[in-house]
Parts: structure tokens; sequence; C-alpha cells
């Protein structure tokens, strides 16, 4: 396998004429596909369709304190959700709040009470010349669309197989008041699939911020998203680090079922310390009335419990993780040794990041597009779009069926050739 | 019947000395119940059980345009749940988005985004050095409760039984530009169940506001809540009024089915303009991926339409009919002609108001609370719970059982001539 650097212009001009055909070709069938975003397939949505059916008109729908979850009231969750919840986060229910349907909204709501309110008693951001966050890159889009609306200012902190560049984080933190949080996809990141080393979490909990309403947005989205029995990562609990560190207010920590269960249909849930959740509960109480107690019964007597839960995470694995290594495979057989892209081999969460060559990520999804692909935008995973050396793509293999998977990342590859040889020969 | 006013001391004195009779006795049986909040009792929920059992294990799951409501998509609401609630709202499903379990939380969520986006590109609120809203008194302490979370001035406007003195709206929001808006609850309003008149709709239609930014927020929570088949209020569709009057972005209207299908567990939904509609959607499209889209489909495959939300309703009726009636008697019975208070006899909604002699209404209320009787703390009604004759107070005669209210309607009646004799004794 000859690296296509080195190849020679001929070489680079024979290889372009065949990919061209290849690629004609694939346009010809005229394809629809999807690998864009991360949403479970049809498959794994039908192994919770039990959950449609454990609480009918038969159904006591108390809750264990005797509450009717039918009618109004316990506004931050009934126990046996913060329980289980608890349980997922591994922190003690006591220091949960049960929320509604997404955690990205607690998110999205957090900053919002922060911009009008300050945190825990501190100048509301709104009224300060400069607000800024750190931002992992690559990282999850809708984080970074939530504090661009804001008009918070993003500074990219490079990410690697152990979590962010820690020197970074803490020289940047210690230096300016104006930066006031991070986002973190800690374990399973999106889109690497990176997990946070044992040294970084301890970093992050010892961390000695310039702003004292600094706070560490640590999405654990995909906590228990295993792909393999055998083989999985494993995250130290931060609440507990902060703790330890003394630093018992420095974390926000989210979670939800969205794809556990079903995604927009869900429960989500966020765990910190108590001063910080007072902080959220003097919001909340003035926002809403409560939340769907109903769904989160429905969750609970479905699931029952972490092993519950588990039981439930390895019927997802046994389904995706196939999509996950024909996807790899393919890249593999295709693609190595050719010098024209690296990507992660994660063992859970919903994503492969792939870096492309310099400058071809825009050109490979354009490509993909045109043949009938659909990839998350390049520049998706960067603040304000921008993937400043244009390289990175995020694949999502979980939605289409393994076959139309097969079909789509054997075109990406196509598109991943044929834009390295149009890049090379400039 | 004598009026208290027009009775001697002694009389007044032997009085008091009965009711003190009467009052300990009532102690003595240690009660305790909740005429506080507007709840529907465990025989409402109960009619919407079979709402249980319309999505089940068996069930297909996709909305009418064939999209899966398991999973992500369709953020602002499936056709069939716009539908249901336009119908509901009276508006074209074209002008509705679809919300999750609560309007509390979208109104809230309006002026939070107007605090830090501003409204339709005009200047976000928290760059301004003043906002204020008018609060129609007495009015519906949740509203109020979030202007004041904003730091925003609230100028209260009285209530009658055509709805807010509009001379005094139209006066004050065509001279202040830093009036932003106006709390409604036009049909049943809370706490009188007045219905706004034909002409308060008009004018409010053809409001001329010095602030471009000022929207009305009419919260029709009660739209379908009627007590009578035969005795219904009818409002004017304010969104049409307001096109006609060349004041389409005037309102935002609100809805939810709350107190229709279960408190926390309903649906939501918000009617507007286009122009509107596109400023929700920008700040929605931010802060969550969607909302619960198999709560929509749970409540349209019950429901139906329209025809049979009436029909849901009519049950409802049936119910809390004969306690709004049993209240309305013993208060008639008890208290007419005594001169020390005057009620609403509302045809829908969920409260009566009642208007004590001045400066009696924390008096009752606290010698109802001590005789085990929970109502709406006084001052509730009005912005920072401050009622400046602290005269009013809200029945809410829904969630206790018919028994469990008589008692508490009678108990109330006593703690009402208690206090008025403690007062004209001085």
């Amino acid at each position: 396998m000859k690296k296509y650097s080195e190849m020679s212009r001929e070489e680079l001009l024979d290889l372009k004429k065949d990919l061209d055909r290849q690629f004609e070709e694939i346009k010809a069938q005229g394809l629809s596909l999807d690998m864009s975003r991360g949403k479970p397939g049809a498959d794994q949505l039908d192994l919770s369709m039990g959950m449609m059916d454990v609480l009918s008109s038969g159904t006591d729908l108390k809750c264990e304190t005797g509450v009717d979850c039918r009618n109004y009231g316990v506004p931050d969750g009934i126990p046996e959700a913060k329980r289980l919840l608890g349980e997922m986060s591994e922190v003690d229910p006591d220091h949960i709040i049960i929320y509604g349907n997404s955690s990205l909204n607690v998110m999205f709501d957090s900053i919002a009470r922060s911009m009008t309110h300050g945190v825990m008693g501190h100048t509301p951001w709104c009224k300060l010349d400069k607000v800024k966050f750190l931002c992992p890159v690559p990282g999850y889009d809708r984080h970074f669309k939530i504090t661009e609306f804001f008009g918070i200012e993003m500074i990219n902190v490079p990410m690697t197989e152990n979590g962010p560049d820690m020197d970074m984080v803490e020289k940047l933190v210690s230096e300016d008041e104006a930066i006031k949080g991070i986002w973190c996809v800690p374990k399973y990141s999106n889109p690497q699939g990176y997990t946070y080393s044992k040294e970084t979490v301890e970093r992050f909990a010892r961390l000695k911020p310039a702003a004292p309403d600094f706070r560490i947005y640590w999405d654990n989205a995909y906590s228990i998203h295993h792909l393999y029995d055998d083989n999985q990562d494993f995250l130290v609990e931060i609440l507990g680090e902060c703790v330890k560190a003394g630093n018992p207010d420095l974390v926000y920590k989210f979670t939800s079922t969205s794809k556990v269960s079903f995604p927009g249909s869900g429960i989500a849930a966020v765990a910190a310390s108590r001063a910080n959740l007072e902080d959220f509960r003097k919001y909340m109480q003035i926002q809403t009335i409560g939340h769907d107690k109903l769904n989160q019964l429905r969750h609970v007597r479905f699931f029952k419990d972490l092993k519950g839960l588990h039981e439930h995470m390895r019927k997802h694995a046994a389904l995706i993780r196939p999509k996950f290594e024909m996807v790899l495979n393919i890249l593999d057989s295709e693609l190595s040794g050719l010098g024209i892209g690296d990507w992660t081999k994660p063992h859970g969460g919903y994503f492969i990041s792939f870096e492309s060559m310099e400058g071809c990520a825009k050109a490979i999804v354009a490509k993909a597009k045109e043949a009938g692909v659909v990839m998350t935008g390049a520049g998706a995973t960067y603040p304000y779009g921008k993937d400043p050396k244009d390289s990175n793509i995020r694949i999502a293999p979980t939605y289409p069926t393994l076959e139309e998977l097969e079909k789509a990342a054997q075109i990406f590859v196509v598109c991943v050739k044929l834009a390295s040889v149009e890049k090379l020969l400039g």
C-alpha cells in the first residue's frame, strides 16, 4: 500500500480517473443515506417498546411516597427516579434533580440562568463585558451552538486520547476571570469516543479558576453506552473528586436516558452540590410547576435499577456493535497505510471521529452529499463551525441499517480518496 | 340578616363569643383540608386513564407524516398535535408550535428570551434600564412570580367583569416605552372566573404601544374548561382580531392540556404570528432537540379532535360543578347580606375569587390555617404578594372531595365572620 503523498503526479492522475469513475457509478445509483446524527436505529427503539406497556389504565400511578404522579407536585423528581438516575450518574439521589425530556435543555437553561441571574450570587453574565468558555475540540456541535447563541466567546482546547489538554485548561482558567465554563463529554466523547483519564478527572477536580463562578459542564451523555462487555472504558466520578479536592461546587453533571429509552421521550437529570442545586431549584420553581412524573414512573417501572439499565444497554450494544465494526473494517481495509486519514476506535458512545488530510473535510462531506450520503457538516465539531484545519468529520453509524451503512461507508472512503487525490494534485 | 357594620358593640361581642366557640370546636377536630391550588381531584384524573392505554408495544408509533415519534425530529410538533391544539386555540395549525409539558415554562422562556435576545430584533431587555409589565389584579400568582424573578417592575391594573381596565391599559402602553407586556388569563380568569368581553379583546387588538416589542401574554389556560353546557362564556379569538387591526405580532397565545389530561404530563402550545414564531423557533432549536412526541401522539390518539376534547371536558364539569355549587351555596347562605364579603360566580375555570372587608384577607387565611384549612396565601393574587387592600382570597374548590370541601367551606365562612367581627371591634 503506497502512501498517496509518495505517489507521482501520473500515479495520482491515474488514481483520480479510477476514483472519478467509481464516484459516477455511485451517483448513478441515486442513493439517499444518512450518517449525520447520533440517532438510534429503529431496531434499537424496538428494545424499549415494553415501556409502552408498564403504565396502563389498571396501573397504580403513585410513586413510592404515595404521591399521585398524575397530578401537580414533586417538582424535582420522584424518589425512585432520583435513585435510578443517581445510580446511573454514580451520585447520591440527594444530589439529583430530575428534569424533563432533554438534558440539552437543562444545559441551555443553566447558561440562560447564569446570563440573567448569575451563578450562586455572582454577577449575571449579561452584565459583564466579556464571558468566555473553553471548548475541547473536536466536540459536540449543540454545546457550541448554545454558547454561541448567548454571545459567549469560545476558545478551542485540543482533545487528546486522555481528555482535553489539561496544561492549557489549567493555565487559561487560572489566569482569565472571564472564562466561566468548559464543555465536556467525558466518556465516549462526541465525536471521538475518548474517555477522560483518571489524571484528567483529578486535574479537573483540582482546578483553581480565577472566576468564582466557573463551572465544568460535565455532559455524561454516554455513561452506560458501552459497545463491549469486556472492553469498557471507566470514568472516575467527578463530583466525589471535587469534594475531595475542596471544590464541591465546581461541576454540573448532566445525564439523560435519551439514547437508553426513546430520544426526545426520555428523562434528564442534573447532579451537583447542594449549593448548586439550590441555584437550579430557585430558577426551576419559577419556570415550571413540574416535570412529567408519569414518564419518570414509566422509566423506573421499565428499567427498575442500574442492573436493568445495564442489561438493556447490552441489547443496544448487540445491535450497534456490528455497525461500528463494519465501518471500522471498511476504513481499515480501504484507507490504512494511505496517509490520507486517521480515525478513532471507540469502545462506546455514538460516533467515530475521522481526521482527513488538512483542508479536505469540507470537500469530502460535499462529495458524500453529492453521492447521496449525508454526513454531519464539516466544521460542525468546532465552535462557530470553523475547523481550523478543515480535517474533522464525525461519523454516526447507528441510524442506518447495516446494509445501508455498508454502502454509506464504502461511498465515504471513495469520497475521502477522491478529495485527497484532488488536494494533492492541487 | 343584619349587616355586621350596623351591629352595636354589644352585638358584635356576643357574635364573637359564639364564633370563638365554633372556631374552637372546629380546631378540636384536627382537620387537614386543602383549598389552595387549582389541582384536579383524583376522580378527574381517572377520566384520562384511557390515555395510558392508547399507546402500547403493539401500536404504530408513527405520526401521520410517517415520522417515528420514538426518535429525534419534528422539533415544533407533529402535525396532528398542531391540529388538535390549533382547534383548541381556534388558530390555524401553521401558527402553532407544540412544546413540552408546561405552558408556564413556555411563558417563562419567552421572558427569558426577551431578556437575553430581545423581541424580533429589538434591544434585549437586560440591556435596558427599566422594563415594566402590566398585571391585571387580582391575577395568577405564577405569572407575577416570573416577572418578579427577572426584576421586571409590575404595575397593577384593576380587573372588571369585562377584563382589565382598558382605559388604563391603553393610556399606559401608549405612553410608556418601558412597558413590554401584560399578563392575561382572558377566559374564566384566575382567580375570578371572568371572561374578557368582545370590546375588551378588540381594544387589546387595537392597542398602539409605545414599545415596538410590547406583547400581550394571552394565557388561555381555561379555554374549554366550562362548568355548564348551557351557560358558557365566549371569548373572541385574539390572533384574528390583531390581524384585522393591523397588529399581527401583538400577541403570544399560550395553551396546554394540563387540566384536560394530566397536570404536569400534558402538552403545551404557543400560537402567534409567523414572525413571532420565528423568534420562538430560533431559541427553541438551540435549547432542545425536541419535545416529547410520544406524549403528543398519546394525546391525539386519546382525544382525537375538538369534539373529543369537549366531550371529555363535560365529564370534568360533571365532577367539579357540584363542588363549585356547594361552595357558592355555603357562601350564599352563610354570608349573604352581612356586608363582610363578595364573591364571583364563574361559569368555568378553576377558582372563585372572594373579596373580604378591607384588611381582613390575611387574618381569614391565617385563621383557616389554624383550623386546618389551607387556602392560597392572602396577597398571592397580587404582584410581590402585596394586596393593597388585603381583601382578596382565591378559593380553589376542585381538589378536595365533596365531603371535605363542604367542611372546608363551612370553616372558611366561620373564619370570614370571625375576622370581620374582630376587624370591626378594632
